[in-house]
């Protein structure tokens, strides 16, 4: 029943001359994420982008740039080597590149550094890691050759989630309604479009975009097995920082993981206030060009009594 | 300079009618840690106990058990499987095997999972891990068939070393001597007799026996660098809780590790005193024929600000 939920990410942004990324035909978006061995189940739009949902997590396109996150034992580096094959490199303002710790990273087909020394065949740039190697740590490469549009990230990463809802997705019953209904956005996150799908025989993907605004929740819930691989993870564009903090605090309650990490790019390090948590850890980078990544890692206060696993 | 310090760990143990096993003459010695990708670099003994350094860690041979430790890369599987193939399967009363999580995984030869699949062609056995896949974890696998004389093991693993003993140790000018003389074991350990070997350019090892009772203390220094893979482990079958949280105390205080592990077998829980580490994890496991292996994970209370490493 193991499953990687840690996602690999890949974000283009071109430049301002280049032609707009929603012009290319959904099948070059087919063969984009089929590269990572990743399928579109689904997807939604609007006037500022197309939400592809995929059998491992999501593909964002916008005019000028472009957001896919792969789980499992996806092959994202393909697809970046790809796409970059098949656009202008001269068109590429922005490359990043960001692979998680994962649970089981023998089971990967490559490491980041095998990644990075593929990419680099095509764009020069800087790889940092953020974090202890013995606990979580998040690998960056940065291929920046002009500056960007302003944008942000803001990304929760949930560790061995407990409670009602964790229980709910560890039964073979659970529906999209069921777990939409759980997240209880309604008053946090108004007027988004959403896209979601639960899998077989358990996880469940969500994409929201309103306007230029984008969510994708993405949740293993495999806590009741050897494995107990359980990971939710949680980003979005949003920007406000009382929003933002009313999200950490309502996914923390309705997940309440024994430890989480939180990633900001481009924003002040929000002031997060969660008692029953310390963080264990914090690094910041700022990259040539300015782009600014934070990392914190969380972990509940009290000692976990934790059951041997039987293998 | 990566180096993985995590120890792979071998123990067996004979029924009481088995011959001696320090009868093996040295050459069985040699090939069995060979297997490993280990080579004996100097021993020592006493009426009780032989204690080889190797080039990965230590072997420790009794009468009627061995205890052999392999670091780095080494394929301690392969030795297991030699020395099951080389001395009577039914001599064997007690088999246990036992692997740290490694910084990087993904860069050993096998997995645990692996590891077992192979024992178990030679003796039937269960397997656990204690400890979450995001935090420091623990595999092991035991294979019981008799009742054995009743042994103990305290193990202390540290993570991220700091101070001045973890900045002489990342110099190219450290001595066996000058190691020993930092580690102010006088008073703590008497009446040992110690085995050393500095490594080039980095890394320490210590073996240490004194009548049936046996320490080995491992040291991986390399933090200067972006690996910053800087491990310490210490083991010992001794079991004066008095001694073992001196012994604690002390090596904290030299070493000041960001994290650190305790495993325990066959001991009571030591009651730990160390305000400045929060005990992030335990757990607890009782094998069939009564084998009893704690584990906690502890973290120093104040969050650590990391630099990026650069890759």
């Amino acid at each position: 029943m193991f499953f990687e939920g840690a996602e690999k990410k890949l974000e283009l942004q071109l430049k301002s001359a280049a032609a707009s990324l929603r012009q290319l035909p959904q099948p070059f978006w087919a063969e984009f994420v089929a590269c990572a061995n990743a399928e579109i189940l689904s997807h939604i739009h609007n006037d500022f982008c197309d939400a592809y949902l995929l059998s491992e997590s999501s593909l964002f396109v916008w005019d000028d740039r472009l957001l896919l996150l792969t789980c499992g034992k996806s092959t994202l580096v393909t697809a970046a080597t790809w796409v970059i094959e098949n656009l202008a490199v001269d068109d590429i303002a922005s490359l990043r590149y960001q692979r998680k710790n994962e649970y089981q990273a023998q089971l990967q087909a490559s490491t980041f550094a095998d990644d990075i020394s593929q990419l680099r065949h095509y764009l020069p740039g800087l790889a940092y890691r953020l974090g202890h190697l013995d606990l979580h740590h998040h690998y960056f490469f940065f291929a920046e050759h002009a500056k960007v549009s302003s944008d942000s990230r803001f990304e929760l990463l949930m560790y061995h989630i407990r409670g009602e809802l964790a229980d709910y997705l560890n039964t073979a019953v659970q529906t999209e309604e069921g777990v939409l209904k759980r997240l209880q956005f309604d008053g946090l996150l108004n007027d988004f479009q959403f896209d979601s799908h639960c899998f077989s025989p358990f996880g469940f993907s969500l994409n929201g975009i309103r306007g230029e605004d984008y969510l994708s929740l993405h949740i293993t819930p495999q806590g009741k097995h050897q494995d107990n691989c359980s990971y939710v993870s949680f980003e979005t564009n949003l920007n406000s920082q009382s929003l933002l903090n009313a999200l950490l605090g309502h996914l923390l309650g309705l997940f309440s993981p024994s430890g989480w990490d939180v990633i900001e790019l481009n924003l002040p390090s929000l002031t997060i206030n969660q008692p029953q948590y310390s963080c264990l850890s914090q690094s910041k980078l700022t990259t040539v060009l300015g782009t600014i990544i934070g990392f914190r890692q969380f972990q509940q206060c009290d000692t976990e009594t934790l059951i041997p696993q039987l293998l």
